[in-house]
């Protein structure tokens, strides 16, 4: 058990964004929120998965929709409380944590938020390990957690209570009534007791976003280029480094889906790197072969200071490292591929691991 | 206070269709819902307004959305009921009765089969008097009574619980809803105790749906025509007599938005018509002078049996009458036609009581 400081959540928001693989949303409007809520409540209390009581509540908050959406949109600051407190009045059981579900990107703040406004502790865990973009793809729904009751709460004061027959129920009816609130909303969903939670929850990743962000933040002060330690603390391994040649992003279907081409730098000159995203980058190929796929993790850091790039913030001559970070062990299951694997997004490809990915370029 | 029998069904459906002024939904399968539940559960016991006891809850029981997709995918016959338990368990407090949001169309029938297989009394008396094709249209909204909290419910087991800062979020969320549900599902909201019931509703529709519908039914016996009888009782006026010679629709709103041209036969020979609709018949105009327009009824009749034809159903060379009944005191008051007057629906003509077009025509 340790608290959550101010500090801490500078460097949550920077190492989220490394997790959130290029999507999650900019977590620059869950910081502000939760910093200002540490500052009127006090330091958040962060447990570990083991200090859980089995047969305790708790309920995960987040905000699902278009990020972008929230700088224009505010919330009102009560929707992610409204829908913890909606989901106590509807099960009649008190909440006695929050966690994340996505620790990459905004869904790393905004429960530090609710966990300081409602003055709940926060586990330090979550139910991707990275970003993903639909409900039923957390560690929870692979393992037959249902993810109703849900919550989504809008800013005006709307609410919607969901109770479906499946995971991708919620999904559809969750997305459709986002839209219509305006493309975003505060949700809470997959209401677990602490036995479910220690069993499926992805392990300290709460933890691991704090000390990623710490290393890219301490380093832009030391001016020492952090990609090192992130590879170091993530397992993972630099694919690629270079300029962006060409970016090619749609919008059409509510996604930010798109292209990016790379022309290698140093090491890599001479090569070229493609990378596919749908609001994560899902997909990337060293000289046409893959190097890497979803579910691990591909992130575009700023090659002077280690500061991960969105997909939607990619333009042409930036110069980054593309690095890859192997995933939880459950996405490599068959159970996890079918939800998340490639082609799941409609990519012909069988998942390798990146580990081997690696090992076949060396030999 | 009467009971409900399995003849009165096919009077009520018919009868509905008349109130429906061709939308509202074709009453068909209702009516086949409605007959299945009386002859399980025993007859509905029909209540007025005035049998409501003040203190007690009433649960509206309705369908929404697109009533010819009922008959392809099947209600599973629990959802009426799931809706209303959800409700009863929402709030607290058990329901005493239901009653129809819209004795035009298929929710004349919904709320018999709903107060069939819950044991239930029905209230003789609706929110419109007639069919619109939105949530915030009854009188209930226009009284300032909140839709919320409303239960959608569709055939697969799916429940979406809504609570809404004012009717309008009402009608866009669970439109969306509804759509994303298969285009249909069984809603109940506009909870009321007896005394708002008694204030607002319009009284004593579901005895004149099938009162309507007996004429209709006995003369087709009798081979008498029932139209004068119909505008006895609904103290209408004829419109028009004529043959369909043109009909446009267009489905892509998700309405029937569109329009009918009518040649005069008989007395009207000579004359024509033109009816605009939007799911219901909005408006008429003999020889391009308005004739009656909505929130007054304007229903096409088979010229032969009475049976009213909707505006799905209109065909090049049907031979109809056009019949034309003033609608509820309370749409015409500036409420009323701020809610469902001519303009709301894009028409740009000031609302004009049928029964004073009637007199310019004479004079």
């Amino acid at each position: 058990m340790r608290y959550l400081s101010v500090d801490d959540i500078d460097s949550l928001a920077v190492g989220a964004a490394v997790l959130g693989t290029g999507g999650g949303g900019d977590p620059y409007l869950g910081k502000l929120m939760a910093k200002q809520a540490i500052m009127e409540k006090g330091n958040v209390r962060l447990i570990d998965l083991e200090e859980l009581p089995d047969d305790k509540l708790v309920v995960p908050s987040a905000m699902m929709g278009a990020p972008a959406v929230l700088l224009e949109k505010l919330p009102n600051g009560e929707e992610p409380q409204t829908a913890v407190r909606a989901i106590e009045s509807y099960t009649g059981k008190k909440a006695y944590a929050t966690i994340s579900l996505e620790a990459g990107g905004i869904n790393s703040t905004i429960p530090v938020y609710t966990a300081a406004r409602l003055g709940l502790p926060l586990v330090d865990a979550d139910g991707m390990g990275r970003a993903f973009p639909e409900i039923p793809m957390v560690t929870f729904s692979i393992k037959g957690v249902k993810a109703s009751p849900m919550i989504c709460c809008d800013e005006k004061g709307n609410m919607v209570i969901l109770e479906t027959i499946d995971n991708a129920w919620v999904e559809t009816l969750s997305r459709t009534v986002t839209v219509a609130m305006g493309l975003s909303s505060m949700i809470s969903l997959y209401v677990m007791d602490g036995r479910t939670v220690k069993k499926h929850a992805i392990k300290g990743t709460i933890s691991l976003a704090i000390a990623i962000g710490k290393r890219i933040i301490e380093s832009s002060r030391g001016k020492r280029n952090p990609v090192d330690s992130i590879l170091e603390l993530t397992n993972g391994c630099r694919l690629f480094e270079g300029k962006v040649t060409d970016v090619q992003r749609d919008l059409t279907t509510g996604f930010v889906r798109g292209k990016a081409g790379f022309e290698g730098i140093d090491n890599f000159r001479g090569k070229n790197f493609k990378l596919e995203f749908q609001n994560e980058n899902l997909i990337g190929f060293l000289n046409g072969e893959p190097a890497a796929m979803v579910p691990d993790l591909i992130t575009v850091l700023d090659i002077e200071n280690g500061i991960p790039i969105t997909t939607e913030q990619l333009k042409y001559g930036q110069r980054v490292v593309i690095i890859g970070m192997p995933c939880a062990p459950v996405w490599r299951t068959p159970e996890g591929l079918a939800q998340v694997g490639p082609r799941y997004f409609n990519y012909d490809v069988d998942y390798v691991p990146i580990e081997d990915l690696a090992k076949r370029k060396k030999s």
